[in-house]
């Protein structure tokens, strides 16, 4: 192979003034701005003309239905059932748990009427609800009224329903996949005959989003439970999984629920047990959303944008045909074609492999870097030169700048291998990452603040990180670090079980908890 | 085998009085009663709390998950690429194309205010909305304002999108999977550059769903045009497929609109063509339902209840282990898991075979007709004697009463083949009735009277059906026959041709209408 930097479009994002990168401003410049410039770029989403609300775009899309396949079959594995429960939920409903509604009513969407009607020349609602209607924001009080009319007897227990569905939250400041108005999740819904088998089910679910985290998406996460402050909103325990972004803040990306008896007392979901007695069932939920998708981008993507793992990428090979003269065109073309029919046959994670043979009509150049910043694992790029030789010019998304040529008759059989070796170096790295910016030596109120204050930071946009101390579990100590914005992300599963003091107040401390910013 | 009938628990569905049939009434008694009996006895779904939705529960719902998985692989074989577009329409959107408003208006859910507040002990809603949202009844309009945005050249056409999501549209008297104020489907949307090109990709995906009715789900159908009257608000052409239940009324089982430059310059798609000159973009949009379902259960379904065709199945093979001794056990279970494994070796329509055992703990019998009602294409159940014999006891849902007991070595390799036989059958069954309950020969109003009228019906339940008949296109024609609930259903595609007489008014008419009453 002979091809020269500029005809493979190293860097050659415009006819004049070439960028040093595909994505400006750089992580380190302006990390919400490069944020945003990524899924830009990406062709993924962006914000819709309704205030809050984002439009996924199909390469977006794509990556949130391998996101779906992936989670689903975990979740029908550990033998929960799909399900669809109502939009809209009576406001009755959302009253019956008090701290459920105090959680939720301060940003939900209201349906008031059923009917619009014109005067004077334009629409007014008109059919006003005798009972206004909340757009779900999540489904505990709808799911559970259910729930109530299906269990009778113990018989009728273990009850495992999942849901996948859009929810709304009105948001005041949203943030495309990280906050908006309406999102895609997947809520879990069970209820059991006994406390031990309620919580081993919540606990199952976190492991399995920790399983989904890290396997799926590459995206290291620490395990662990939310303090009391942080709880969902009729929680008795609420367990999470907490992944770092690469500006060192905090994403919670999935959250599993011990609700006790809480909604079962609500919304009377009782059972006899085996001897004849009505009891109250206990009961869980669990989500995860497609924020998920923001903290993949923010955790892999670089200054040349998304870098998708491969296990959730909807293309894992592109192949772009360079198409120089119009009489070899034929050639080349069935060449790239035949490459892609035998990747296609080979097998990564179960699937066969998705390739794909880009033959837009476009400069090849452009696909490139189109690809480069859709994160796509491996590149080909098939021109005469490969198809005379027999071989193939390839590169990794993970490895920016290297090439390979290896020959057309065995890089089919490269490619899951490759596939997983790119999987694995997301993960590693992320992890590395997440390591580097865990700290277990800061036990003074001062180290704390100046380890969160960004004008000590040589780069103020990324700065901080995991900060893993002692508290004293007083809530007055987690609202006094709330002030400067730092919360505590859980109180981690792997406790060290030494003694200290708290890093807020100072008073001897046992727990070891997770302090961070967080989006 | 030496099964007696009451071993097998034929028709023995209770302890007193055995019904005739598993689902009462029979569909000739009371044909809308036995169809949410039937829904019932299949635990599919249930209206909710919420005024006018459902439940979908698992079965349901895994009937629907099957159904999607087929529709979206035809969908993305034909270029379409999925996205999601946001749930609510600002009121200004809405507007912006007279007929479409109009005809959504009277059913649209709205939004008023964004969150809630206690006020003299109950929620009260607040913070009212500048702009009242309507939760989408369709998306035309939404994703208009996409595409307007998205297409600037010819270069950026076709765009070819779906979506999959759910819908509201205000029920005043729903019915379950048919009329629901919410339902799940998919929605089609494409820009064209030219009007054949929009008007190809109409046809291409009313196609897409005769295939999918027809090969997936057994259902026949009439594949035409809609008059004029019965248009999608906005669109210059509707198509659609049309199937016949059972009691003889129609149900239009999706539709594909050609909707020409309306929704285009309504919201300023636009692209530069070849030449350099600003157009309009021509769009389309189709969709098929939750609905579908409704179809599915009345084409299909007996007195015994639901049958599934095997494509659509969650479940196309159940296997009930006969336990009748505790110490017998171990083996019995051993043999159906054995038997399973085996069959789930096995490919049908491209995919492994969904087998299940049913270890519940519950009487075989109860199990056995719990899949007969939920329309399992077979059922197996396996006792002690089918274990030693190394037999297996099988019997086919299309097949009432009839068993076979291959042997076990054999089993597994029948399982395609009479799957295949069982959806061969469901369509030749549904399409066999379609021909008997279609009538050419109506030529004169008094005839067409009688024909639609259920006094003079032997089974008043069931009467009437498909009445192709000449059409002058006169609205006044079609407005008469609407009076007594006949409307047309179509122009069928396949015309006769010929020359004749209008059926409402007697005028010479050319054009064939198939009349029907329906859902």
């Amino acid at each position: 192979m002979n091809k020269t930097e500029q005809e493979n479009g190293e860097r050659d994002m415009s006819k004049n003034k070439a960028p040093k990168t595909a994505i400006t401003p750089r992580r380190d410049e302006d990390y919400p701005e490069w944020y945003q410039n990524v899924i830009k770029e990406a062709d993924m989403a962006e914000m819709s003309h309704v205030r809050g609300c984002m439009v996924i775009k199909p390469w977006g899309y794509g990556i949130w239905e391998k996101f779906q396949s992936a989670l689903d079959g975990k979740i029908k594995e550990t033998g929960h059932d799909n399900a669809y429960f109502p939009l809209f939920i009576p406001l009755s409903f959302l009253e019956k748990e008090a701290s459920h509604v105090e959680g939720f009513a301060k940003e939900c969407a209201v349906v008031t009427h059923h009917r619009l009607v014109e005067k004077d020349g334009s629409l007014v609602p008109t059919g006003e609800l005798e009972e206004p209607l909340v757009v779900r924001p999540t489904s505990e009080t709808i799911i559970g009224r259910s729930f109530a009319k299906w269990v009778q007897s113990y018989r009728d227990l273990p009850l495992l329903i999942n849901q996948w569905a859009n929810v709304v939250r009105w948001e005041m400041r949203p943030r495309i996949f990280l906050r908006t108005t309406e999102f895609l999740w997947q809520e879990g819904h069970t209820a059991h005959s006994t406390r031990d088998e309620a919580m081993t089910e919540t606990l199952t679910m976190l492991e399995a989003y920790r399983w989904f985290a890290e396997e799926k998406l590459a995206i290291p996460v620490i395990v662990g439970e939310k303090t009391p402050a942080e709880r969902f909103p009729g929680a008795e325990n609420t367990y999470c999984i907490e992944a770092i972004m690469q500006d060192c803040k905090a994403l919670q990306a999935g959250t599993s629920h011990y609700l006790g008896q809480n909604f079962a007392k609500a919304f009377e979901i009782r059972f006899l047990n085996q001897d004849g007695v009505l009891e109250h069932a206990y009961t869980t939920s669990w989500g995860v959303s497609s924020r998920m998708i923001g903290a993949m981008i923010m955790v892999h993507g670089d200054d040349d944008g998304l870098r998708l793992p491969p296990r959730i990428a909807p293309r894992q090979v592109v192949i772009i045909p360079v198409l120089n003269k119009p009489e070899q065109e034929q050639d080349v073309l069935a060449y790239a074609d035949a490459v892609a029919t035998d990747i296609a046959k080979q097998t990564y994670d179960g699937q066969p492999v998705r390739v794909l043979v880009d033959k837009r009509d476009m400069r090849s150049v452009e696909k490139k870097w189109q690809w480069v910043k859709r994160g796509v694992p491996i590149r080909m790029e098939l021109g005469l030169r490969d198809f005379e030789a027999g071989t193939v010019f390839m590169q990794r998304r993970d490895q920016a700048g290297e090439k390979m040529t290896p020959a057309r008759d065995e890089v089919a059989a490269m490619i899951p291998g490759l596939l997983d070796e790119i999987q694995g170096n997301y993960f590693d790295q992320a992890k590395a990452f997440m390591k580097a910016n865990t700290y277990y030596d800061i036990t003074d109120f001062k180290t704390f603040t100046d380890f969160f204050t960004p004008k000590n930071a040589e780069k103020p946009e990324i700065h901080g990180g995991f900060a893993v101390c002692k508290w004293c579990e007083d809530p007055a100590c987690e609202a006094k670090a709330a002030e400067m914005n730092v919360t505590i992300r859980c109180i981690p599963k792997d406790q060290r079980g030494d003694a200290g003091v708290c890093v807020i107040c100072g008073k001897p401390a046992t727990t070891d908890a997770v302090f961070a910013k967080a989006y």
